[in-house]
């Protein structure tokens, strides 16, 4: 069993972290939070003064926290944890932010000798709570190795992506993607009702053909076909609108930057980007279908 | 065993007149090649000089047409079949037309007393082979289940999506949601691999993640990542795009109709119209990912 | 001064019968609401029984009817005006309706050895009560010069754009294009704001530089930057929602009829048709602002 | 007259240097290319040894740089411009850069008492010629009243577009709807060529109806209908293809910044990047005409 210290004790973090107390990890938590921080006590770990005091003796710091800025100002500059992680010790940011700051800290990480991966995950909080989330690392082969058993004990898929950055890189492409199915379903289910169809018959044929994706099968948009996903309790989240905004600006950042065509992913972030102006962020993102009309 | 009047015996309609003649129907075909005529008599079939007499006697006449014209010309107006096939009989259009001829034909047959079946299919040639093709059905649901034995010996999933013109409505959804997932998944992996990624992990990863679709399970557009794809074997198709650009055109008749609003599916069409336009109709669909760029 | 049969007299069609008779000419005008025929009789028109009493005698019949369904009902058939027209009446039908339309009606009147336009107009209610409508004419250029000196009656701009169609698909062409510079405008503008600027010194940059067009000239979307635009009254209309998603269906029909690529035009449409389905189509087109966040 | 340093001699800046000195100013060169030093020179420029030597006196420093990384280097830093630029010097930097990036160079100068300007132009190489540039100018209007006569020596039009980082918006804004109004000129243009129209015809109508825009007035983009546009000259620039995928670039870094919804700018950015990638990078941006077939 490992120590570990876990920063950023949110929505993802906490149960992530809980899952390491299961199975046996010794845990130092840290998080601005102080209520945070006393649920994942009263589970058993230890608090710190500081995230420098909590990363002392760590075999591994696992940061979990809202974007890059947060995750830069933790490692880098004269205060950052840089300074105090000993070298033997590896980084595992599970953090969704853009690759260009994952490389930096990682870049910066390795001038003090020490390791690191950019880690983030899918699946969301009910993945979390039940450990089975993915990870999609980035990183050199031998720490991704070193940190695969800590990694399981929270996910279930556990993928090598490619080097530093590669990690978000395969989150952004992978969310993306979904973005444009989930809208995609949505508009065939449209079209379907608006043309005389059963949503949930339609869904049937489309599961069943060329159509299929994971929106139809475990998240379909429509109200009243799925009795289990948001659009069937008002479009109560799970995954936000503006969490959706934020991902497909990443892959946007991907995009842009090294020039690449994404007609269909660009014209879902505007799609998006819409859709949280006019008041839906807070709601579930499949609830985009109402976009398209009510 | 029925008696099956069949017309158009083309690329899809040659292999399912043959699935029938396996199956112990007997089977009178029609089609204006001889040597299309020819292949199928000596599976066992027999021929006659003209529709008419082709139908003549028939439990089921089926019909597999290019277009909505060749469709109405068969069936509508002082020559046609209409006037020659016997009220108990059941007409099962399968070919992919536009809904609205779907639903004037079956109206024109109705007033004959002759029920009618528009049924489009789903999964290509080689499912038309194998007697493994998806059938989407619209009319009543006692036609349906008339003729739900023969469909069953030429396909594997047999749905009633709902009344006249609802079977093509289904396939319009269906090709539609299969186009936009297509180019999702060729933006996803080219924007990947533009980033340092290697496509066939990539590929891996959104597999298992959020991101899965039936264009990543079974036909990946990123050539060298899956054998047997068309990508793989330099686009040869497989389905054409210029059939794509047809069923998109088809779609967007329906959502024109209506009202619908379908962004990305209208962006497909599009991309697929482009991509025809500049020379590439005849190879398979999955080369839209070299619309983003060689 | 010529004998003019005025059938359909709407928003558009009353004053353009109104300009007529200022300008000397001889009109029966015909409609089913009795209210629109009394306003003309004021005006000094004469009326008739039905539309079949109108043309006796008349050098010109202008129709200005809603939609394809109207036109074809009103020339073709056993009952329709065709059968009652002189052969040396000239036909101008100034209804939007679908090229494939316009055309069969002046194939059908060519049998009859009548000439005939399509002659749809751009300017909207205030051209039409100016005079200034702009007329954008497809047939013959024998007809299309016998015609000229009626139409610079209600007109300002009398354009061939070539054969019969040919006007409808200028028209289609032209609200197309007129659709993706008002959406453009109103993302650029939103933009800058969202960014710091003011819409109006935005707008006055713009105006000078490279991105000017119509909608920023004459018909700025961005609330108080233009007091006369229908931005600065609440969107009341002007061009309402609803028309413009009529004719960019009838641009798209034009594309997938021609398998013509319109990645904007299409997107424009979509965008339009949520905007009705949200509850907007009786406001003004340049009301697609909101869409983008209010 | 003033005593003006100007930094970045390339295909605008050089022009723009050799307008002042037309203009009886008194100006000292630096680019990395002494070729381009020579070229002013010759028009009666000095030159120095260094960035550092060249600002030294100056009234006004001006730069004219690629990009940002260019510009954050020449003035940021423990060797950057602005630890030898004295206090009344006005900073004018019109260099086309991301607004952030401008927004950080003018607060590292206001903290040296450096006031500064993003000024960057609309016109391109002709009118950097011509002296009719258009200045879009960010900053206080202090700086700006104080500017305005050297820029009046480059240019026609001198807008004051708001505070720091204004200027960058207004440009990002602007090219964004240019490139949407070049693609829907196309795609009107391209659509009534595929359905029978003469581009020619159809552009004069466009022009005097609510269609008309920059890009139909001065640039059309279907070849052969305008002698002077690059499209009548096999779109040789003009203005370059990688040129507007960079500004589009700029514009969606924008739009992400500030969560805004662009869906037909960023359209336009994936239609430019996958044209740019199949090839068309140093071709004129009109020839964004071929990606809807050729």
């Amino acid at each position: 069993m490992a120590v570990v210290a876990f920063i950023g004790l949110g929505n993802m973090g906490g149960p992530m972290a809980v899952n390491l107390l299961k199975s046996g990890h010794q845990v130092c938590v840290h998080d601005l939070m102080p209520a945070a921080v006393d649920l994942l006590v009263a589970e058993g770990a230890q608090s710190a003064a500081s995230a420098t005091a909590c990363v002392e003796g760590a075999d591994f710091v696992i940061s979990m926290l809202p974007a890059s800025r947060h995750v830069e100002g933790l490692y880098l500059g004269e205060e950052g944890l840089l300074q105090s992680i000993a070298p033997e010790t590896v980084i595992i940011d599970s953090s969704t932010i853009d690759a260009d700051s994952a490389r930096k800290v990682a870049a910066a990480a390795a001038e003090f000798g020490i390791a690191m991966l950019d880690a983030p995950v899918s699946g969301g909080v009910t993945a979390a709570a039940a450990g089975t989330l993915a990870f999609m690392c980035g990183g050199d082969a031998e720490t991704f190795s070193m940190a695969r058993s800590v990694l399981e004990d929270m996910g279930k898929n556990i993928f090598h992506a490619g080097d530093h950055g590669a990690g978000q890189v395969a989150k952004a492409c992978n969310n993306m993607l979904l973005a444009i199915h989930m809208i995609g379903s949505s508009e065939a289910l449209r079209l379907g009702a608006d043309n005389g169809l059963d949503p949930a018959v339609l869904s049937e044929i489309m599961l069943a053909s060329s159509g299929r994706n994971w929106s139809l099968e475990v998240y379909n948009p429509y109200p009243g076909v799925m009795d289990t996903a948001p659009a069937s309790n008002n479009y109560q989240p799970g995954f936000m609108v503006d969490l959706m905004v934020k991902d497909l600006g990443l892959a946007m950042d991907c995009a842009v930057g090294s020039g690449s065509s994404t007609p269909l992913g660009s014209m879902a972030r505007s799609l998006y980007a819409a859709h949280a102006a006019n008041g839906n962020g807070d709601r579930d993102f499949s609830s985009i279908l109402e976009v398209l009309g009510q």
